[in-house]
């Protein structure tokens, strides 16, 4: 029995039928590449990820990670994994060719990511940590830095880590202390670093940490912060392991979840013996570090929506097993399979719509990044890159509380045996849990997509994302199965459009009033995302509804779950807009001592 | 550090000014209590639960319970706690005088639980357990099992179990296989049971089990169950403790949370050798069993809404202290603890008023339990039982869901030391999962709720509930700074009325429809019944309003978070109102194989 639960149709829907993926072959980048072999990269990810992945967290539970000595003991299995998971070339199927990369689309690694996130959570942020810091190097270190870590990166040797926050310095990067004094060719690191995801372990012989760090005598704040590469083993010029680099790790987390995955705190430099090279231009560490931390937001969506999806098809298999009680309308005349009752029914409808609107969310954010890298410098290319600006906060928090909440409802399925350790479902519940927490709170997404998501480039970024939304409802109004449903989209997105500009405005006149609400504007955004993307599914399948059978029955669930999502949710999208314009100000008056 | 926290004025200010306890000491049943008796009870109780219970709480990480050779083993200080528990009269605060108990008012038992759920989740339920099984053997037992076995449970020498769950009998009772086959004045016992919370451990020299199970020849169905006491070990008449009694516990579960708390799989009459003694009435069982199963669902509110209030706390306390980012309004020149951003205090503000919203709910619904018990025969009585029973599943389901989702909201404030064992919030969302699971699944609530309480007795136990709203709304319209929002609850509890009726008449002609939408329609009681509550706490508060200083801000505090709360809370209740009236029938459409 394997825990890990997908149903590649759906994947395949969104994919060919929704985003036409293969029109992504047709630009310059990828012109080598057919839709075959995309389809066939997938088919072999679902492969990978069930045979090799999913086994790991029962492994995980027999054999705990151990932190002895300053060292972080990972069972073998791990290591076999991380291994293949290099050689076969999922860490670096997007990267660039002339490292080793395989020279996919962006949307691919999304795609593996998705599968690898879904059948183990905890091992799969060890590879997409890696190909995350070898993208980073690869995007603004110099030749050498490239040369001698890209490529062991790329190929599953090497692994990397993002190495941002401290004791005192956590949502605020402006505070934080790492110090690096220039020396020859390098630096010299010195400072602690926390909340380390995989920054030691002993699946690789070296750990190359993103590290950022102020050069002495740098501008305070977050003008002075600069990128290093940190490598746990030094490397020499021939690309050989050279001594220790002076990373001690102090000591690792007791977490609510991802417990396989160790989460360490670091000392660089405790003995002055940490070696750091700069990784592209001095103070503009923080802006390099967005590439990586953008695609963590993203990432941090991936596993919420995955999760979600494995924790959705778990709770189906047990509804469709289980036996218990009658049917409420007598239909049978013996006990039933649960999922003839109607409020597990709502909560399968509901999980479904949630994980499919997720999916096609992320994918089409995904889609619009590669449109946005393949496309020639000029308007097209800054249409789409301002798409997935504006986009990804939304993603980050919405998927990862949605995602949470799938788990959950989940495990409400499952009745008393959800809440027991023989089921995955209460691992993906508490996995999911750090996503609305870490690569920047769901609250401070909510102030990036408000604040300066809605303002920059004079509002090109959300007016983006708006005409795509309206463009759609102007197109599918008069459908003849969805045009009412379309039209209350419409309805919602036009009070969405109006308590984003009086949003604004308040940004800069009733800063703290605005703050209040930017958190429940993030969902009502979120929410008609999903809307938009669940109609824009079942539009599509209805234009398949008259066929028969069991394909037939796959494209009726696309519309009822659209038309239920949605108008069940869109009335709360409405109550959270006419919040967000509330004039009351309990939030910001109360006092202090009256919590 | 003490991890439980509680500000006991919230407490007070419920039972003293909005429900009046002193009232409960003019009832003859309790006339020799003063409102000092009663508050002294309180302060003591918060003193062992910070002294004795919370600590136990570090003592069960470091010394998890074991499963060895069939037993289990609790660390030692669970068991000095429990005898303490007992000798200190807190198993039996409102038990029977003629048999040790204090002769509180219920009313004390659930201010009890509140404190040492919160402040033990796992070691609560045992002892709750035990005087809920003890209170059952009270009502229904013969004067032997009286004699034999209450007192001692009372004292908290033995304790108590509730048997109901079986492999193939969950939410479906119906379907339980446990037989006893009569014998003399006993029955032999034979059948296995599931799910048994505290069902083997070593705090005890005896455990004395609640049984349901089916006299051999009885009628199928829930007809056909009775309720047995069936000891672990057997007691001679003189009260000593004889041999075994061939009940075996086959394992224990291994959980998402209250990993303190042993859950049992139990074999009776393995060896053919389990004695059992009718409790009540043949055949009655199930009857019988629902007074423990009220409680049981009762008390599982109580520790959804107290696990969420010291999470709360937790929060707060964390969110005073951390210091993080520089005020958005620029007040100060320095970076500001995070309580200062107003997402932060959107957080602390929702928390706040859900769990005062809760106490108050829970108690008020205690209180009229009193009365009910205390009322002679009579409208009056009947009136109050109407109000408990009709309250009794919305309290469950209600405060278990909102319950999980303040600890969910206190774990966000913490960020990501929220997500780490040094603190207790992610121990706390762990525990508080299972309430929606246990004691019937809220989904099964939802059923309870919107079929058999909406009908009982023509009806009377929801126009008992409705008058309370209605009276409160009438009372409070013109009410010179709540009128307004009061207005709005009128109109919100209108629609829920007409709600009601329409699914009461689906009940019957439509069931599938109706049990689409029986959840929602619990979550706009559930909303209802808080609004109620937060601004009849407003009211009572704002008559203050004229105080300075401190408690001037504590009146403050109570205005605040009803007019917030109940502002944005209400649009959402109206959307679910809608959606319960919905003709769409996705839900009951949906071929299975379309999910």
């Amino acid at each position: 029995m394997t825990d890990f639960k997908i149903e590649p149709k759906d994947l395949f829907f969104i994919l060919k039928e929704q985003l036409e993926y293969r029109r992504l072959c047709d630009l310059d980048s990828f012109n080598d590449l057919n839709e075959k072999t995309l389809d066939l990269l997938i088919s072999e990810a679902i492969r990978f990820a069930k045979g090799v992945l999913d086994p790991l967290n029962t492994v995980a539970e027999v054999e705990p990670i151990r932190f002895e000595n300053g060292a972080v003991r990972c069972p073998d299995a791990f290591k076999q994994a991380f291994r293949r998971y290099g050689e076969d070339g999922w860490m670096a199927a997007v990267g660039d060719p002339a490292y080793g990369g395989g020279g996919f689309p962006l949307l691919m690694r999304i795609v593996i990511n998705d599968l690898m996130y879904g059948a183990c959570q905890s091992f799969n942020s060890s590879a997409s940590l890696t190909f995350g810091a070898a993208r980073l190097i690869h995007s603004f270190g110099s030749e050498m830095l490239k040369q001698r870590f890209v490529k062991k990166m790329f190929a599953g040797q090497w692994s990397g880590t993002m190495c941002l926050t401290e004791p005192n310095a956590g949502s605020n990067l402006a505070a934080l202390e790492t110090t690096a004094f220039p020396e020859r060719d390098h630096y010299r690191i010195q400072g602690s670093k926390i909340f380390i995801s995989w920054g030691e372990h002993d699946l690789t012989d070296n750990i190359v940490h993103l590290v950022l760090a102020r050069i002495h005598g740098a501008p305070a704040g977050t003008q002075g912060i600069s990128l290093f590469v940190v490598p746990k083993v030094r490397v020499n010029p021939d690309g050989s392991l050279g001594d220790l680099n002076d990373v001690a790790c102090t000591g690792i987390e007791h977490k609510c979840g991802l417990n396989a995955s160790p989460t360490a705190a670091l000392a660089f430099g405790g003995h002055g013996d940490c070696i750091g090279y700069l990784c592209g231009i001095e103070n503009k560490g923080l802006a390099h570090m967005f590439q990586m931390m953008n695609g963590a937001r993203i990432n941090t969506a991936v596993s919420g929506m995955t999760l979600a999806g494995t924790a959705y098809r778990n709770a189906l298999a047990y509804t469709s097993q289980r036996v218990q009680g009658r049917d409420i309308a007598g239909r049978s005349a013996s006990d039933v399979t649960i999922i003839h009752h109607p409020d597990v029914r709502r909560m399968l409808l509901w999980m479904k719509a949630a994980v499919d609107g997720m999916r096609s969310m992320i994918y089409t954010a995904a889609f619009w990044e590669d449109m946005a890298r393949a496309s020639a410098p000029g308007p097209e290319k800054e249409h789409y890159q301002n798409l997935v600006d504006f986009m990804t906060p939304i993603l980050k928090a919405y998927c990862s509380d949605t995602g949470f909440r799938v788990c959950e409802t989940a495990m409400q399925c499952l009745g008393g045996y959800g809440y027991c350790r023989d089921y995955p479902v209460e691992r993906y519940l508490r996995d999911a849990k750090i996503m609305s927490l870490y690569e920047g709170t769901n609250g401070i997404q909510s102030m990036d997509l408000m604040g300066r998501k809605m303002t920059l480039h004079n509002g090109a970024c959300f007016n983006a994302y708006r005409n795509e939304i309206d463009r759609f409802c102007e197109a599918r109004q008069g459908h003849p199965l969805l045009g009412a449903i379309v039209a209350k989209l419409a309805q919602t997105a036009e009070m969405l459009w109006a308590c984003a500009a009086e949003m604004t405005a308040r940004f800069k006149s009733d800063p703290l009033q605005w703050a209040s609400y930017s958190y429940p504007a993030l969902l009502a955004f979120g929410e008609v995302t999903m809307a938009w993307r669940l109609l824009d599914l079942a539009a599509i399948a209805s234009a398949s509804a008259g066929k028969e059978g069991s394909a037939y029955d796959f494209y009726r669930g696309k519309l009822y779950q659209a038309t239920w999502f949605v108008d069940t949710t869109l009335p709360h999208t409405q109550a959270r807009i006419r919040s967000c314009l509330r004039s009351g100000r309990e939030i910001v008056d109360i006092p202090d001592n009256a919590f």
